[in-house]
């Protein structure tokens, strides 16, 4: 019988961090990108990391997954049918839109290994990737953007925090190439970061799609397993960001009302962004 | 020199906490009603805890001020004049209902030593308890309603947990002797806790209103040193709740647009109240 207690800690900055109770580490690889680690916990079930950091866990990932899917689709001028995902390779985004009815969904992933860990220790979210309708490369999405030749009504930035590998997926060269490839009246999303603990984040998202989009919009939700609390995302579009007129049954975060609130913003992140 | 690290460590559970580091402990006193204790932080500035849960931080103390009295004041149905405060021992309420331009404010703290704290730690907070338009009561405030005669345009309910101390904060007895002193076409607020960490609390202040007033709707916002960065705030009144034609100067995190959209809630937070 063990008695001492495991914990796995986020460290926000070196004077903050959250601490999860975990009953067993299930995975701790290092791959050609990152450190991968994937812990058993005793509040939000399992919980994976990368390179130290929650990105997501079985209890709150709906959170993220259904507001990085839900708006775009939602803001799209016409029923989307396509859509491409950079980055989310644990299959949460990809499985979100399958659900949405999405008939097309390309899938790229820098970091097969994530894939790997995924459809082992998360397969409830892994399993899209065996769907039909989803196509998953295995490839970098900066170099994807800047050949492919499809079009797609929803681009979907679902990368971790812009250091390291991800860094490349804020600037405005990316985007050019993403806004190439949107069909018209699309929607791209990116996470961008807390705008609490990561306050540069969400500028950095706006410049770099604001040469590339006439319209761009932050919006934000609450994630408990991320820093803060407090997660923000950015839109954009080359058309004016309204509603269509159309519904989407509410998720366990996501319904109606939040699909316009969330672009309400505090004062202190608007300050971020003007 | 001293090499050890110094955390504060909140549970939020056996299996979560979030932890400050502190450079000093500047006070720790046991009183009649609960343990406070103060720390002066790296990233928050000072912290005040009571019975090991965080009360405010210097920080980020502006979200739940600003959120527990503006929201109140524009839902009024006619410009308020008067509020009575009950807890907010910190200063921090009755201060934000100074510069909304209220004339007359009655704080009813029941832990004098929570004042004494505050005045000589935040005093930013507490030297709105030496204004000439606050009258600050040191006693308590479940007694209190049971006996005043005057009435007010705003009750805030500005307490800790509903557990020890304030648990008789929560009730509905409690709530139709506040609906007695409430003027007409007045507004009552109560923080209603972390919809994540706690979800029966925000049940609990919606049950405890419900029989004393007409119209009962809860309301959000970010708190990011307060559990899951994810709070509550339940308003009743007597008339419909909607905005008064008026407004508030935007303050670090209140502004116009979050007076509206922070009655969103999201899916799971709506089926807690259900």
């Amino acid at each position: 019988m063990k008695l001492i207690e495991n914990w796995f800690s986020e460290r926000y900055s070196d004077n903050l961090q959250l601490s999860f109770r975990v009953s067993d580490q299930l995975l701790s690889v290092k791959t050609d990108y990152q450190r991968i680690d994937v812990f058993q916990t005793y509040d939000f079930g399992k919980l994976l990391s990368i390179d130290g950091t929650v990105q997501l866990t079985e209890k709150d990932e709906f959170v993220y997954h259904e507001m990085i899917t839900r708006m775009p689709y939602l803001y799209a001028d016409s029923k989307p049918e396509s859509a491409l995902v950079i980055g989310g390779g644990d299959g949460g985004a990809a499985g979100e839109l399958l659900k949405l009815g999405l008939k097309r969904i390309v899938n790229v992933e820098i970091d097969g290994q994530v894939v790997e860990v995924c459809r082992k220790h998360f397969p409830e979210l892994a399993s899209s990737f065996s769907k039909k309708n989803v196509e998953l490369i295995i490839g970098d999405g900066i170099k994807y953007v800047e050949t492919a030749k499809e079009k797609f009504h929803i681009i979907i930035i679902d990368s971790t925090d812009p250091v390291g590998p991800a860094e490349g997926l804020f600037d405005s060269k990316f985007y050019h190439n993403v806004a190439k490839i949107l069909a018209p009246g699309g929607v791209v999303v990116t996470q961008s970061g807390s705008p609490f603990y990561q306050p540069k984040a969400i500028g950095m998202a706006q410049r770099g799609m604001k040469p590339a989009f006439e319209y761009v919009k932050s919006y934000t939700a609450f994630i408990p397993t991320y820093p803060s609390g407090f997660w923000s995302f950015t839109m954009a579009k080359n058309t004016p960001i309204k509603m269509r007129k159309d519904s989407v049954p509410a998720g366990q975060y996501f319904n109606m009302e939040i699909a316009e609130s969330a672009f309400s913003l505090p004062e202190f992140v608007k300050k971020l962004i003007a």
